[in-house]
């Protein structure tokens, strides 16, 4: 399924601003790119590392006063929904591959240390497995209720919990703890998803934040948020929660003066699109 | 400088528990090795893999019933006192390496975001560089009181700052906040470090945690518990704090019965040692 | 100095054809990047991947028949000449660091084991350092004739020794041989070089090789080739030698139709590029 | 199945000689580490580091005169015969993992580029899949005949080829050799191998060279050089070839004395071990 992703945004700098870009759909993914363009007014210069969990990182400094960016890409996506394997089933600790290892492990935004009673209390008695990250999923959506601005910066997965509210990043740093919290190893992640089999009226699209679980040797995509099943996702990258990985990470304060993101099916040839 | 390190100890767990080590000193560092010896009682199969700081953890599961340990090798190490150099400068986020980035973000123990505030109140104002760098010691160093016992898994940089109670992690991981909330690279790290040129009384020699701040291109030691230069710190392993950090992190309830670590300047030749 | 590098061609492919390209400027180099773009007629999904040495490889399955591809970029390059410092010291093997020992070994075209008495006879008698990498350089450039089409891929260093005939990639094998044959670590390099300062008449623009040495703690660009310090090199991969590091890789027989590089010094701004 | 290998040996040098030991099990195998110890007289310091195949490597210099270096490790190894299965099958290239790619070019001693006439001839023939890596294994086991000091440091597989005789590196170089002249990814492996099930008379222990085939999406052991599939082989290292994947490399001159290699079976228990 062809789409096309990136974003067109605007920004003001009071001052030479660092500042970090997460924008790129991941090199190695379930899509392939097929073209893909980058360019800024004024043109900035920027490079490109890998950070810890391997995601391509875009670096340069925002220059002062207002500055335009657009990424587009061409992806041949995967147009079937989300993979789904009820019987698939959770890994004694032991078995697991090492790199499963550190999300399993607390991090700033996902207090699966703090939130084990409750996690316990709720998801400790059913039968390890798929099933028990759907009734984690289930649980998230139905508590959380969905709000911009209801959330802020320094929101963690307790905060969300008790205050039952969040975007979608909160819910999905809420169901990661629970996993985490039952020894169920748990990643963020995040990308851009196209409004596929969506009845209207649509939001603004906007970049999107899911999950990740590991049963039956492999990665599997949850998604609290909207907890269906979805076609053609893109993931950009993924990491420990969105502190680590964020479309955009400054150093000093920028206004966001306009942001369109684009995820849209499309039929576009390559050298229309160029 | 010679140096013998390691630790003999014995744990009981109820029941089969996956367990990680961290305890061979880091296989790169200002030390070097001559000689080492890892055995258990009973023997217990394990493997390596490098975490995503590129730490060396050792992998194995701990069995039922009393489980003994005996890690030990013969270093040497550097006599020197830790590096210093007052006229070390921080450099703007826009020059530091790509590596060092990580370092400047808030973790789960060091909620450098919620102690931006105290950060700039008291540090703000101060001329950037080592000198910086040091006044966090001072401050941390005297306002932290040492007690073990006083914090546990889930105390914070934040709590610390409150209670004024900690053990040399948590002076550890304020000092840390502190600095990365004025945008300053910082990083724990823990391992040997043996009581030289160290009055008496001696505690029990233990692990020991101190951080890494990254000034003038190059990362350097700062010790906010002791606050004094060392010699022949041996270094096991460093990353955000010490969630990511630890001597043994066990996935499931394990009973320390005794722990004796070593760190003594010897006179060992290799043979002898072996 | 703001530089446009990049590439159209066309090749035939009799079937679809697995290709492995190396064509972007390397992600944390010496330049940064502005603006990029990438399309393909017929549109042809791709990912990224590092190879061993860290470079970014873009990969796809050409399609049977016609392709083109064109890639751009605009970068701001250095515009000084590469550095030069005639008292940079050749390191002991003991003081190397652990990453330059792969480049003293032999590798499949630069086979230092075989070339160790020529280098011995001609170069083991100079003082080491800088001059006598320089030493090499001169007997390479004057001891080899320039021609298209009087090397073939399996031709090594040896080969070029012997034949004294080469292009580009067949200076940079046999200086890398003799380097490595005295222990001094050496590696491959290729990417866009700009003809500034350099008198007409011109060749048409083509990718080009050098190579890189390890002198007083840091890699060196050495062009035995041209012999001359240049501007504004953009590097797009590194690393033993040109099997390893190529513009195109491909499994199965494909016709290059056209192909037109660009490297040119430009006034262009961002939007105007794109 | 419990086995114990490891090497005491002995070297003189006339002079301080830097050194690079393959000489632990590898850390992530399908053995694992019960217990492990090192010491050497005199005793010399060294460090740890992984090259680019992610293989250990331990660096140090070797003192001048006579140096004497123990390493023995208890390890859990499989004590099944190797992994076989006849219905596995080749890739196309297009559908191989990124990081099999570079086991499909040629390397400094398996020249599959030079033989891959004798390769399309011989087996391009056969049908893809386990049995023509089969048919490989058979034809290089009884084309080459075994001899210490047939072959050298700089012998290729064509070399091999030519004349029918080497050591087990030989045996491994042309087999991979021709798996790669028919795309079919083929690494270098070395490790203990104790002789069990094997008829006396037995020859000294000697560290063992064989290699790695990718079908049906892993990898798989062969082993040329003695045909038969054999169990508790304990893997030190892999890579392309025997040069980048070598028991020791030194910088400089030195003579081995002495060298006795174990890998034996055991019923030895951890402590008496120690």
């Amino acid at each position: 399924m062809r789409v096309k992703v990136g974003a067109d945004f605007t920004v003001t700098s009071p001052r030479e601003t660092p500042a970090v870009f997460m924008i790129r759909p991941e090199t190695r993914g379930a899509h392939m790119t097929l073209a893909e363009r980058w360019d800024s007014d004024p043109g900035v210069p920027y490079h490109e590392y890998p950070d810890i969990y391997g995601n391509v990182c875009r670096r340069m400094t925002l220059p002062a006063g207002s500055f335009s960016l657009r990424y587009v890409a061409l992806v041949e996506a995967d147009g079937d929904l989300d993979p789904y394997d009820p019987s698939a089933i959770e890994h004694p600790i032991a078995e697991l591959p090492d790199e499963a290892l550190v999300y399993t492990l607390p991090s700033r935004y996902c207090l699966s240390d703090m939130l084990f009673p409750q996690a316990m209390e709720r998801f400790g008695g059913l039968a390890p497995g798929w099933n028990r990250v759907q009734a984690i999923c289930d649980f998230v959506h139905d508590h959380v209720t969905f709000g911009y601005g209801t959330s802020t910066p320094s929101t963690t997965a307790l905060d969300v919990y008790e205050s039952g509210n969040g975007v979608c990043r909160d819910y999905a740093h809420l169901a990661i703890s629970f996993c985490r919290a039952l020894n169920i190893p748990a990643r963020y992640s995040f990308g851009y998803m196209p409004d596929i089999d969506v009845p209207p009226p649509y939001a603004p699209m906007d970049f999107c934040a899911w999950f990740e679980v590991y049963l039956s040797g492999r990665w599997w995509i949850f998604d609290a948020r909207n907890n269906v099943r979805r076609r053609a996702r893109v993931t950009i990258a993924r990491g420990r929660d969105a502190l680590d990985v964020a479309m955009l990470t400054t150093y000093g304060a920028t206004t966001l003066d306009e942001m369109v993101v684009y995820a849209d099916q499309t039929d576009e040839r390559v050298r229309a699109f160029a």
